[in-house]
């Protein structure tokens, strides 16, 4: 297969490396508007060689986007209206209504297969690619129903090759889903690091205790901004849900602390231990 | 030299290997009220021997106290009343005031240092125990200027010979910060955890998502709450304080998507991503 990939950051700079060492692709052909992306994935032999959007579309048997998710809503018609028949187009975005959305009347829909590869690490750019993030870990893919079955098949085994646990899921379940378990941990990170920075103003020493806890707990906040931001844009209503929720949760810690009903608040905590069973699964 | 651990677990039982490994410790001897951690202590090694506590200060040059904060208080001064003239005694406690408070006006308050190796898992007992826990890390003394000043040597060699960094704070400072850069985190995880958990009783697959990225922030909410309760009420000031500032950060995040002023939200996010300067010098 030969495969082109939309966008060499993290991501797509991972899926290149990835496929080409499982064999699943035999030529990776990058694209990339930012010059220094180019560059880099060269250098860093991410892909085999770097093209131009449209000549990297009429040689490819699948195309992956893997652009912010702003950019997809304008991307993925485009590309869409450049391929023929056998060719198969997928994003990475995590999130997938306004992606969905925006080519659910176009004529090659089913030649789309929505795709969220749960896999990622606070970097961001080619320097970030991996070969083994992937492994292990979860793809979603959503409203399969809309794609050719085939198209899902091949899909599947890409992502399988890869080592990925590859499981359906409706669009909405999917953007409530990912605004729980990703986008909520993200906007605590953010605000974390935001909060304890803005203290460090006055008090210097503060980050000579830094901790291995809160190194874990912040780690997130290094993540980049040009990719979050059409995340939590995209995902605006499910995330002010959770955001909503997890502010209602501090406040009641905050009240029980001010009640001083120290009991009380060690129950919630004794309750969120139960995460291990969650985390401990995986 | 001879040690005493009191409390043989996550802290108690790291400090124990340790310390024998280094070579600073010939024999350490365990005390803990539980009998399981007596008998595991035995079993995976991490003392010499173990001993009743008026048995074991008899014994020892250093008796180091590594309970759950909210038992120094008491169990302090106690220890204070059965040394002799050459003994020094220590507590790892991630909260300093009521300690000190409590042992103010003891006549042995100068063999007695006030120390926080800041270092941990979120793991608890004498299972937990690592022997490498504390290399690279950072040890807090409080208000030396109380303590002996051969006594604060000899803790200070200590806790060199485990690869700890040790530098010296003011006890209000030392509580301020370490509200700041872990109690904190522990709280932001803990209420993550109970937010998602929650959400969970009505969506059943919300955890096949689950990330590397959420394991990392909600890794802390697996903490043992017995250690983390007495933390959280004798910091209560400080943490409710940090706490404030923590949810007026949220309520500003959201308050800019519900807006839809992302551009201002980048701006934030932007100002974060600097927590790497802090994250990446440890």
């Amino acid at each position: 297969m030969t495969i082109t990939v939309v966008g060499i950051g993290l991501i797509g700079g991972s899926l290149a490396l990835s496929l080409k060492q499982s064999g699943f692709a035999q030529t990776v052909i990058g694209v990339d508007n930012k010059t220094e992306h180019v560059i880099k994935a060269l250098q860093l032999k991410l892909v085999d060689k770097v093209s131009i959007l449209a000549d990297a579309i009429k040689e490819s048997d699948i195309i992956i986007l893997a652009t912010p998710v702003d950019s997809l809503t304008t991307l993925l018609p485009e590309v869409l209206n450049q391929i023929s028949d056998n060719q198969i187009v997928i994003e990475g975005g995590s999130t997938k209504k306004p992606v969905i959305e925006a080519v659910k009347n176009h004529p090659r829909r089913n030649q789309f297969v929505a795709t969220h590869p749960m896999a990622g690490t606070e970097f961001s750019g080619p320097e970030a690619a991996l070969d083994n993030l992937f492994e292990n870990k979860v793809c979603v893919l959503c409203d399969t129903e809309d794609s050719n079955p085939e198209a899902v098949q091949t899909i599947t085994n890409l992502y399988e090759s890869i080592g990925m646990r590859v499981i359906s899921m409706e669009t909405s379940a999917h953007d409530l889903h990912t605004a729980y378990i990703s986008h909520i941990s993200h906007i605590c990170s953010f605000a974390l690091a935001a909060t304890v920075l803005a203290k460090e103003k006055n008090e210097n020493s503060i980050f000579d205790l830094a901790s291995t806890g809160f190194a874990s707990t912040v780690r997130l906040a290094k993540s980049n901004p040009e990719t979050w931001i059409p995340i939590f844009r995209q995902n605006q209503e499910n995330i002010l849900d959770v955001l909503d929720e997890y502010i209602n949760t501090l406040l009641k810690f905050k009240g029980l602390m001010l009640a001083e009903s120290y009991d009380k608040l060690k129950e919630y905590l004794v309750q969120a231990n139960d995460i291990k069973r969650v985390l401990d699964r995986k």
